[in-house]
């Protein structure tokens, strides 16, 4: 069974959400977790739940990383931070994977200062999963699109294998065999969306063994016709937070409406279970997190809003990720290609 | 009373939508309409509607440009089409603005063939309106996101004449005094979003008189922070489209549900008017489209799958923009500015 070092210092509902996350994941699954952070405040929030304590233990540090700050100023002025104490247990082989909620910047740093580029990758890509419709039973409700956010514009060659590394992270995550990968653009046409995108579709159209189907617009990722959807950082932040933002409003309107007259609640209560099922779905501070791809780790990175739930979720997909190998399957698919 | 040239070929449900969508226009309006295209066919359709002669003529054009056709190769086989016809009595004088629900690509180039870019536009820019929250009574429940397809890339200060031309088109045509100007970007902080970004931020900041409120993110559309959202034609085209591709889903999903158990027709029945609210604002085939601005002349470009309801929408909205002088708006803005 892999260990999992967690940041438990990250993340807006964090000590406290990370570890119940981890003490759930304790009583569910043999993976071990080293919770990083205050230990007297981790020990107190464990001391109030159930937990196997043969699977935890906590690894001491005071320094954290807020949601706020810069992560390159936080990096100067603290020597020990959660999330970089976190990384270089993963990186000392202390543990195999790491998990955080936190600052976004700051994990990227973290990883860029102890895990390695794998060799030929020209940068690493932080992916995210969505929800989308399903169209047939048994097929993933969550495909990903990359990068949304580790990059602001790319090469040709940097896209190419963002498609090869979110391909080999569902084949072995959703267990896909060909994961459908979309190239994200404004329009089907191949002559559309400029030279870069052009070039990115010709070479990924000419890559054995990618299920490459073509270039998708934004109408495209809501009705499910890729798995894997690949674009540049600036525009897949755009459309990841959008979706973010419609969910909110969705559950803002369903909550007032749960409060509302009698009529509005009773029909709520009518289409309880679809609905519940749809804000579920739409609900990104449950899933268990998306990696960031490209490094010899495995690192899977919760939302920040996440709960206890998306934290244990995100556990048991990190130690999915380390057991099926995924960081050797990039590895291979991008020296394939060279 | 103004005169709007009308692309009667254009769209996925021409002519037929386009000419229904005139004729009731002519009974609520004083508003002037040419239909361009297929004289035969248009006059059939008049027939069996209800309209006002008076307000009603032909031009007659055998030729038009398919949605799916590629503008460039079908601008060099046909000599008349109708989208060139009707842009050419717009620039000829003969008639104050067009409308068209046509091939976007075919739009754009008709208008660069046939009017002239405001002294001093860099580049046109292609507008759309979406939903969003609305906050307080009174306010326009849409906004308007530019570039949405007109461009891919941008420099720094055509970001900021996109950011001039919404503002001015807001104020004319929702009524806004201030309308709020987003940038929108990848994080809130000025040093967001790469070189490009950041000039922009630093330029929109410095600019007196428009109300810029900074970047905005992805989760702030819908949320509404801002009356016009400035992007990119490749990231305003990808979130655009994503808008309508999750609206499209909303539908499938409450049609689905309206034809399923008792106890979800009765859920869907007690949340009547709200859901009908809420799936109206997310119809985009009734909108009453969005200008391409930038040019001396005033363009209002329909979605593909507009019903009649849009165009007559369109008409109105057309007229009011040229009533309003939109485009000596945008040139003033932009003479201010330099």
């Amino acid at each position: 069974m892999p260990t999992i070092a967690v940041d438990a210092a990250g993340g807006d509902h964090a000590p406290e959400a990370v570890v119940r996350g981890v003490a759930q994941a304790s009583l569910e699954t043999g993976i071990q977790c080293l919770l990083v952070g205050e230990e007297d405040r981790i020990q107190a929030i464990l001391d109030r739940a159930t937990y196997n304590p043969e699977l935890i233990s906590i690894v001491h540090t005071r320094e954290k990383i807020g949601m706020d700050e810069d992560p390159r100023l936080a990096f100067r002025a603290k020597r020990d931070p959660s999330i970089l104490v976190a990384a270089q247990l993963v990186a000392d082989g202390k543990a195999d994977a790491l998990v955080s909620a936190g600052n976004t910047g700051a994990c990227v740093l973290a990883c860029a200062r102890t895990f390695h580029v794998i060799p030929g990758i020209r940068r690493t890509a932080l992916a995210s999963v969505y929800p989308r419709q399903v169209r047939h039973p048994g097929q993933d409700p969550l495909a990903i699109v990359l990068d949304v956010g580790a990059t602001i514009r790319c090469e040709p060659i940097e896209l190419v294998q963002f498609a090869l590394m979110g391909s080999a992270y569902a084949r072995r995550i959703s267990k896909i065999a060909a994961p459908r990968v979309g190239l994200l653009n404004m329009g089907r046409e191949e002559t559309k969306g400029g030279e870069v995108l052009v070039e990115a579709h010709r070479r990924l159209r000419s890559i054995e063994g990618l299920n490459f189907v073509g270039n998708i617009e934004g109408n495209d990722l809501a009705t499910g016709e890729a798995d894997v959807i690949v674009c540049e950082g600036l525009v897949g932040n755009a459309i990841l937070k959008m979706v973010e933002g419609l969910a909110d409003v969705f559950r803002n309107v369903t909550e007032a409406g749960a409060r509302g007259s009698l009529r509005w609640r009773l029909g709520l209560a009518l289409l309880g279970a679809p609905l519940r099922r749809l804000r579920q779905l739409t609900d990104y501070t449950r899933y268990g997190g998306a990696p960031i791809l490209g490094f010899d780790r495995v690192f899977i990175k919760c939302h920040g809003r996440s709960g206890e739930s998306a934290i244990r979720n995100a556990v048991k997909v990190a130690a999915k990720a380390v057991r099926d190998e995924v960081p050797r399957e990039i590895a291979q698919a991008v020296a394939e290609m060279a």
